[in-house]
């Protein structure tokens, strides 16, 4: 068996003493992997196993086992990769897009490309849980919040959300919220984007909302079930029309208003927020993102003030930290739904954060003044067209528009149109048989206007002459709020200031380029430099969502080819890559149950039966699929409590729609009984829906799709190297048995049976790309291997850790999977000291913190992933072994209670070079407990930040200059 | 006048109030320069102009300036470069290299491409003179020292050279040297690169060298003439020859011998210290650079040693800090030119140390047995070609190689074969009529090997078949001894901790990410993002020097659109590329004046006036082109002394060559009578070299070729943007007069009249396209405002410095050019405070320190360069005012001379917060003098590293394992 020589021989594990002499040898493999073949064999011995296969023996329920190989096409070297994804790049073809629809061409400054996009630094940080050393991003996502509210007129937006659809959705969800689900009707214009409309259907009908498409004019506002009135504005077809009788009749009659709106449009339309909005939504993707067939960029969502508490996604705030300074930090916690579970304002639980940094470092970067020149030149642009359009005998839908103009021809059919338009390597929409649509960006140029006249007269002409006009600027659209003026927009506009300001920011954040992040559930493994290759590549980026799919070639074989990798890893039959997250797979996935039970007249199986231990995500993405959670107990070690979960089955079996189980559990443990609970769940009419945030401890070891379950999504950022990009981006296709395959989400372009999860067809297909590097890369072998090393690691730093802390929650043998929990209580009683303490702690030691208290109170789950070598998890474990022997000096008295180096940890820089020094303990031991940490280069920035002072003085946007 | 427009009206400057409306608006324009409008008008009224212009007007001279405007192509906006860019990238034909010559194709680790070679944290360094901010560097340049020793067995080696055949030429120079230049004869191997024999010719010539090309066999090393001997090893047609006879005779009488190797090669073959060769040179290219068109890369020198003090180049030495603790820094800099000007051992004043620190990271990613396999695999490939070449009836040259297999062709003529095998996008080297060579390197695939299988024999073959015999192995020739055995080479493997240790090692230096580097001689601007793109775009970077030129058409455009450009900007008629060091511009430069002079007879004119006050690096170039520098004086203003300029002119006018000259002066100041000295000088039959070091204050304002210069050399990393990557690469092309044009170096292709400056015909081609970026984004328009912001800048500092330091040679109207000077010698006496303890203290605040003591002793040499805002000024100014007044703290005996915050600076982290502190003065003074720095990033991770004990104490290498 070649699998267990790898443990054997180092020679056979690096290199492969069977590889042919041919081959390469610059594999990803033994690079991803971080413990040597040495390593390797010192680390089974202190964990007391002869071998790695041995541990994973031992480890993972031999019936379970995966018993045939995984067919692959085969690895791939890096430098092959390289060649295999250029040919694939090539393969599509990259016409100018003047398609619209909220995907806009725009260029990406190259210095935040390199900067951010590019920058580990910026790309491998967590979500910014451990504030103190998490200043940069926040402050970066602070100014995305800034940026939002400065140019919707609104006084409150959160980080990010996933696009302009799911954000409508979401605020669709907080209109009904807001009535208390007793006014079901959601009025919408009808000028609003087709996805748009589609997600709007697909997200009401759950939740008993009825959306009603109507022109707006239309509103019946005074009827009284209805809860909101959606306007796009601009609208789909580009055209700006007068919302003020709409928003003062809405006022009139208690209804509440939203609008989607786009960014660059609002620096000279006047701002929804001035206007009467109460919710704005959008997407801020041609602020610097790469439309990437999709994804992932960041949708926005923002409202008036007094939404705070129920808007949805992540809000970062501003506080004081202990030492009385600034600080930031994520507010609000008790919103969301890893708190309020299936009460959560939604199941959003993640943002585009990256994105949401590349966006508003791109307003950073141009300024008020440079975003209105954009602005403005893209608008001559289009009014210069829609001139010329005139001039030659077409007829403009609209006179009044910022970007998109629609034309009515004459003489020549739409399909004719963009016909000859794609022969100049054009796209522009079809709107109607006798209407097109083209919508400039800042990309424009007067070579692309030239043709479009050209085209639009059928003779070359003179588009030089065409006149700019400024529609809008001379409207009573006009924007007469001033935006962005705080100081951060009107400083960094210098290419030099710029880089120094996002290197400022990098350089307070933690990331995976100075140690482990071992998070239990979130795993951070390698994201490596190889594997991002496509994402600023031009042939990827620059693809427009509602391109032809013949320009897509490249995407669509790579797509292929990677559902086939994946449903092979899984056991599954098909697969979905639309959903841009993991809750909105979740989502998917259960509708595509509900679905597949309404198909066969089951109609009222609704219960979802969860166990308590589940993801918070789970029950809220059940409520929003229309389902009823149930929650199912678990029994002290983490299993399913097979008496409760009969009797729940029992009392529901005739409505039970699904059961949501993660698999290894959240403990970290790979049940024996799986198997048995599944094939209950289908005796009594269920299917089984196995959350895939742990598959990353089953590739090529257990196939979800042949243990049971019927569904799983998959998180690409964690199992499949997607990088967290400090709190998003995220991916999450889903992978169904085939009884369920007729009924996942397709893209709406007309069918009558439309459903969608995410406004894009394949979600964030831009970044689906480096899972696809990532399984070519690696192989069967290499990806098994992955999981392998995973549970080693794991194992590993419990084995070290076990004499010094007390573990919860093993398996058989008493092996962990590939994560472990750590009990803080016992610390409590006598020393004050709780698993937050011993996160703040780690700081001082240059350490990201564990998952603190989840899924136990007062715990730390560990999770270092395949990525880590040895060195690393003994430098974390050691660590974690001097901190425990902090707690000792407390427990024996040596240390003061409420005044030692856990307590009052993290200890800034500034707080040790202080010239005053009145700790019951030294400088050395704050900040230099062991020796090697002389040298160490990440500091907290700020003291503990006070999450409570924060959350009762909310500051989530900077005031603007006065 | 559209340039006196700027400085008046922000908006015009900004975005271009007369640009038209279809413009794009992505200009690097006003990216690149760092004042916005509004400051720009508050810094002139500080500086007490009314604007920029006349400012401008009032520092150059109105007589020198340009009078017509400058010749462009079209301004192109950031996309728009970026497409062109990839045009000229895709009319370049890549491809596959087998023609080897001492340049290979190679994998460059994705995880170093990104974390250094597209990293400003490393690419934008300056040269390591300040040690304690730039341990990181420095550490990574000792591994590229301890990888060349461990890789030759020679006991020293230096921190790099510009290319391997320049190193040869190095070589040769220390042999010549150590007899004290008795010994004029050189023997070189026949069997040696045609381009190595070329250089080696061309710098023998000036210094009275003979080079004696032979078969090594036939070497008279009895021969009392003979300083020295030269083997390729393996040979030029990748033989290896047994070196130990010639070695062993060598010895016996006392020549010295040379070898130049290849760092792949000698993983495998026995190191040359150990066969006996005294030096060992060559390129670590194929360590993971690409070929780039010729460069950059690092060549390498090593020798016994007993050299160490007679090693040219610079050598990164380990020593102490004022703590004790141990530090890396520049060693034994009193060899070098600077130091000893027309002594110094050479006139390399630089080296490739961005190149030099990938190569080394590529060794530390592989480590010893990585290497070792790739090279074996590499060799296995050679060795099957070779026998599938013999079996179908073709004759090798040698049955001993490595990589490079020489096949004699029977029944095929070698220009057929090359035709046929570029059919297949394949490149192999004529040897003669009959003989081809085929060099493979780690990208080679079993495609490759059937493709050329197929071709030799005339019909498909089954090449898996081959046999990979392992000729060396078996041999005598096999490496017996150990190499990398370090810690450094055998620990980071996995892509996590590779990226980690870049990361550490980055975040110890300081770099134009964190603050400004005001460098008097040494422009440290801004080098945009977008301008490195093509650094790594393969278009651009796999196309092998020697390839033919119609596979480099998109090259030799942009090459011919630089030269234009550039000769434009300086009123020059002519150009070359070739010299790929500002060094080897001067070498160049002058040789082509030799050159001149002797065509037209004039073969005794070898006297070159050289000002006392210019770069050292001017009277080591005279020498090393066989001229003999005579120093004039210059009056304590800076300018040249008329008196001694007319007595040394009139004493040499019969043997006058030329006079070098810096302009503006090196005291940053634009001498009036330029003119006048250039008139005089041509007047007694001499030629005018302008050292262009500081052309960066003349772009658009002074044209040398038109003020009476006749050639100059352009350091593309100073006025063209090309980044200082720590020291290293350069790239110094010349521009001439059109009597100098037939003079200037061709590129050695078998012409009679050959002479080569550097290896590769264009120079380093690869960042040359830096500099054409930089060129077409900022436009005609653009050049000549970075030329008045570098003044304006310059200008501003010196107002704001000028009422708390002595400021020196200011010129016409008491302005500075782009540069200025802060005397500190007035501090000594009082406090014993010099320039390079204020240099020290800057550290403390976070600052790189200008140029100390050069020009003038005790003194600062500042040079912001354009890119800097004001605020960065400021910051910087606000540094330089505070340290003065805790100079005046000494002077009032408020601080203690001897201890206090300037003589103990730096002050690293260790020390701040260490538990005991025994100062005169406290923890806040020392690291926070000023209230913003208590967030700063930028510490020194060692104090004040200790020079004396270094050289005195010389470790040069990491040793190795026992």
């Amino acid at each position: 068996e070649t699998d267990s020589s790898n443990d054997t021989n180092p020679d056979s594990f690096h290199r492969g003493e069977d590889m042919r002499w041919q081959e390469p040898l610059d594999r990803l493999y033994h690079r991803h992997i971080g413990p040597s073949p040495e390593e390797t064999m010192d680390m089974a011995e202190l964990i007391g196993v002869a071998s790695i296969d041995e541990l994973v023996d031992m480890t993972v329920p031999a019936h379970l086992r995966t018993q045939t190989d995984i067919e692959f096409p085969p690895t791939l070297g890096e430098r092959a990769l390289l060649e295999e994804m250029k040919r694939l790049g090539d393969k599509n073809q990259v016409f100018r897009s003047f398609l619209g629809l909220g995907y806009h061409d725009n260029q990406l400054p190259p210095v935040i490309q390199r900067a951010i996009l590019e920058n580990p630094g910026w790309y491998t940080q967590y979500t910014p849980y451990q504030a103190e050393i998490a200043q940069g991003r926040l402050e970066s996502l602070f100014n995305f919040q800034t940026m939002i509210c400065e140019l919707t007129g609104l006084g409150i937006s959160n980080a990010s959300l996933l696009d302009e659809p799911t954000a409508a959705a979401e605020a669709m969800g907080m209109c009904f919220a807001h009535f208390r689900k007793k006014k079901t009707v959601f009025l919408v214009d009808e000028n609003t984007h087709t996805h748009t409309l589609s997600l709007l259907r697909t997200r009401a009908k759950p939740l008993g909302i009825e959306v009603r498409v109507q022109p707006m004019s239309d509103f019946d506002l005074a009827a009284t079930d209805v809860c909101g009135a959606f306007v796009q504005y601009p609208g789909a077809n580009g055209a700006i029309a007068d919302v003020s009788p709409t928003i003062a009749r809405a006022k009139e009659h208690g209804v509440l208003t939203v609008c989607a709106s786009d960014p660059l449009a609002l620096t000279l339309l006047e701002a929804p927020g001035t206007l009467g909005f109460d919710i704005c939504v959008g997407s801020a993707q041609r602020f610097g993102v790469p439309m990437g067939y999709g994804g992932p960029h960041a949708g926005f969502i923002a409202a008036t003030s007094d939404w705070v508490r129920k808007l949805p996604g992540r809000i970062v705030g501003q506080t004081l930290d202990a030492d009385g300074n600034p600080a930031y930090r994520l507010a609000l916690q008790t919103r969301e739904q890893h708190i309020r579970r299936s009460k959560a304002v939604s199941n959003i639980c993640t943002a585009q954060a990256l994105l949401a940094n590349v966006s508003s470092m791109y307003a950073v970067y141009h300024g008020p003044q440079g975003l209105s020149e954009i602005a403005n030149r893209v608008h001559h642009y289009s009014s210069a067209l829609a001139g010329i359009a005139t001039a030659v005998g077409h007829t403009l839908e609209s006179e009044m528009f910022f970007d998109t103009v629609a034309i009515k021809l004459n003489g020549i059919s739409a399909d004719a149109f963009v016909a000859m338009a794609a022969e100049h390597e054009m796209n522009v929409f079809k709107a109607d048989e006798h209407t097109i649509r083209v919508a400039f960006d800042e990309t424009v140029t007067e070579a692309d206007l030239a043709t479009l006249a050209e085209l639009l007269a059928g003779t070359p002409i003179d588009a030089t002459a065409a006149s700019p006009h400024n529609r809008i600027e001379t409207s009573t659209h006009a924007r007469s709020t001033e935006f962005l003026t705080q100081e951060v927009f009107n400083t960094y506009h210098s290419e030099t200031e710029m880089m120094r300001y996002c290197k400022k920011l990098e350089n307070k954040d933690i990331s995976l380029v100075h140690s482990p992040i071992p998070l239990g559930s979130c795993t951070m493994k390698l994201n490596s430099a190889v594997e991002m290759q496509a994402v600023t590549n031009p042939q990827f980026g620059n693809i427009h969502p509602f391109a032809p799919e013949s320009q897509a070639q490249g995407y669509l074989e790579m797509f292929d080819e990677f559902k086939k990798m994946v449903c092979d890893i899984a056991g599954y039959d098909d697969m979905s890559l639309h959903p841009n997250s993991g809750a909105q797979g979740e989502l998917a996935g259960l509708m595509t149950i509900r679905r597949y039970h309404d198909s066969r007249g089951d109609t009222k199986r609704n219960v979802c039966l969860i166990p308590v231990s589940a993801h918070g995500t789970n029950p809220a993405s059940a409520v929003m699929a229309g389902m009823v959670p149930v929650d199912v107990k678990v029994d002290p070690d983490g299993t399913i409590n097979l008496h409760d979960f009969s009797t729940k089955l029992e009392k529901h079996k005739d409505t039970l729609a699904a059961m949501m189980v993660t698999y290894p559990s959240t403990f970290g443990v790979f049940e024996e009984d799986i198997s048995m609970y599944c094939d209950m769940v289908h005796d009594n009419g269920g299917q089984v829906y196995l959350d895939g945030a742990n598959m990353n401890a089953q590739v090529g070891l257990v196939r979800p799709g042949h243990i049971g379950a019927d569904v799983s999504h998959f998180n690409l950022h964690k199992t499949f190297c997607i990088p967290h990009g400090g709190g998003g981006p995220g991916q999450g296709p889903i992978g169904v048995k085939s009884q369920l395959s007729p009924f996942l989400p397709e893209q709406t372009r007309g069918t009558a049976d439309e459903w969608d999860i995410s406004g894009a067809p394949h979600g964030s297909s831009l970044v689906t790309t480096i899972s696809w590097a990532y399984c070519r890369l690696m192989g069967k072998d290499g990806l098994t291997d992955a999981s392998k090393f995973a549970i080693l690691n794991a194992n590993y730093m419990m084995a070290r850790l076990a004499p010094h802390f007390k573990i919860r929650f093993t398996g058989t043998n008493n092996f962990c999977a590939h994560e472990f929990i750590i009990d803080c209580n016992e610390f409590k009683a006598s020393t004050g000291i709780e698993a937050g303490d011993i996160a703040k702690r780690l700081q001082d030691y240059g350490l990201h913190a564990p998952t603190v208290s989840w899924p136990l109170t007062n715990a730390l789950m560990i999770e270092p992933t395949e990525s880590e070598s040895k060195p690393a998890l003994d430098m974390y474990c050691d660590a974690l072994v001097s901190i425990r022997n902090e707690i000792r000096e407390i427990e024996q008295g040596k240390a003061m209670v409420g005044d030692n180096v856990i307590t009052n940890a993290p200890h800034p820089m500034s707080r040790v070079i202080a010239d005053d020094w009145h700790k019951s303990y030294t400088r050395t031991q704050a900040a230099y407990p062991l020796e090697w940490l002389r040298g160490k280069q990440m500091w907290p920035t700020v003291a503990r930040v006070n999450d409570v002072y924060g959350d009762k003085n909310l500051v989530t946007s900077i005031p603007p200059r006065s």
